[in-house]
């Protein structure tokens, strides 16, 4: 089976229905190429609200089938008959989660996995926001693959590419917001960024695509800086396709999941794990 | 405390006399200019004998405090005030294990570490001899900081490097011998090999160091290369220190290993570790 994986790199502002407009014409571009599975960058929903603790963005936390993002975003999924994973403030009665919720080419919703893995510092108080998620990881039998997706802090753990591996994920994708770091204006984070990905790539014989944002955000704070560089890495590590700090724009890949399956036996490593000698984990 | 590391990469032959010799020597380079704690390559006693099975190897397995090696590098450990890992194949009883024999700075055995992840495929025949490990992976608290060690295949683990790191290790170490496969004379893994363990840095916000080995050998079966490659990574995977594909030598870098652990602090990644989530693992 042949997928052809995209990935949009793109500035969000405050209006979410100008947010969603835009991812649109990004999905709609990549699906007129042939893309099977497109994936958006974190929280497409605003300017990235967690740069400050301000009580105002709880306002904008939906359930997953009401939220604006989620019904704005399946008519298109359906229509061009792609998969969308739809990342998105979500709320869960009293709880709020950064939450994925997946859509499949029919543009239903196949589930929800929330981040598990909740950063906090300067510039990224999610802490403050999302409650560490619940649904542990996951993965989803699409019609063009199994995929696994991982949301932005997640993609620096070894753990959660792994686990999305062991439930047999073809791909690994991962939507994200990361940029400059308030505490250090000289700090440039983004090739370790890739590099972390990279070896999940290679350790899990299997591509891995991410979606970050670009654009300067002055809605709250100091203004934040959102570095791009979102890029598909092949099964080796390698990145294949990239955009830059800047760039607007979508790319795009073909992977023939068969033959990355066969590669994965080649390699042996899930041969050769030893999870009972994994206790420390 | 500032370490300085070192990592030996040359070839080896079938004169095991001569081989410790030949790291004796580097070792000595490496301590002259100041290396706390050095790499000599995967079973330096002899040519990587994996690439076929061939029963005379077991002549070849000793115990650890009997390893012609050991006993022959323990000298140099104690009058060079330096810590070795010494990557042995050792006998325990009917049992035969690739193994690290961890040397402090007074020549004394700290411990011994069994290679945890066994490989198997055309040119690397492990599992034929070598029982996978039973000690679970293992840092040693030297003069010079704490010090994990994994070996060869484990450095395509995540959970190797991710386990040492828990148990407090400051720098991760590899001894390798990887190069060529035989079932694909193009294929070249040498850049995944260093993408893994670069991932292994970002990860766990800590150094890596990999020793290989390099030349061809022709003792047995097909005529193998190993690609050298050895390099030291610092604590974002950027790699600071690497040799070439034939080079013989010794690289070296200081880490301040105070710094390096208020920067894992900063990063937050064992703060928001899920353990309760990694139940698949």
């Amino acid at each position: 089976m042949i997928t052809k994986v995209a990935a949009i790199q793109t500035s969000y502002s405050q209006d979410m229905k100008s947010n969603i407009d835009k991812t649109i014409g990004f999905i709609e571009q990549a699906a007129g190429q042939g893309a099977n599975v497109i994936l958006p960058p974190e929280l497409l929903q605003n300017i990235y609200f967690c740069t400050t603790q301000d009580e105002r963005w709880f306002d904008e936390a939906y359930e997953a089938v009401e939220h604006p993002c989620v019904i704005g975003l399946q008519p298109i999924a359906k229509k061009l008959g792609v998969v969308i994973p739809v990342s998105i403030f979500e709320r869960d009665g009293p709880h709020t989660y950064n939450s994925v919720v997946m859509l499949d080419h029919e543009g239903s919703i196949m589930g929800v996995y929330r981040k598990t893995h909740i950063p906090d510092g300067p510039g990224y108080q999610e802490k403050y926001y999302f409650k560490p998620g619940d649904t542990g990881f996951k993965v989803w039998k699409t019609k063009f693959g199994t995929i696994g997706v991982g949301i932005c802090w997640d993609q620096w753990f070894p753990e959660c590419a792994r686990a999305m591996a062991l439930q047999g994920a073809d791909l690994l994708m991962y939507p994200t917001a990361i940029g400059s770091e308030p505490y250090d204006e000289a700090l440039d984070t983004s090739a370790a960024w890739q590099r972390a990905m990279q070896g999940h790539a290679v350790s899990n014989a299997m591509p891995v695509i991410a979606a970050n944002r670009i654009g300067t955000e002055k809605g709250l704070g100091s203004p934040q800086s959102f570095y791009g560089h979102s890029f598909i890495a092949d099964q080796t590590g390698a990145i294949l396709q990239e955009l830059g700090e800047v760039e607007e724009g979508v790319i795009m890949h073909d992977f023939d999941l068969k033959a990355l399956q066969k590669n994965r036996s080649i390699w042996g490593f899930f041969r050769d794990r030893r999870s009972d000698m994994y206790g420390d984990l």
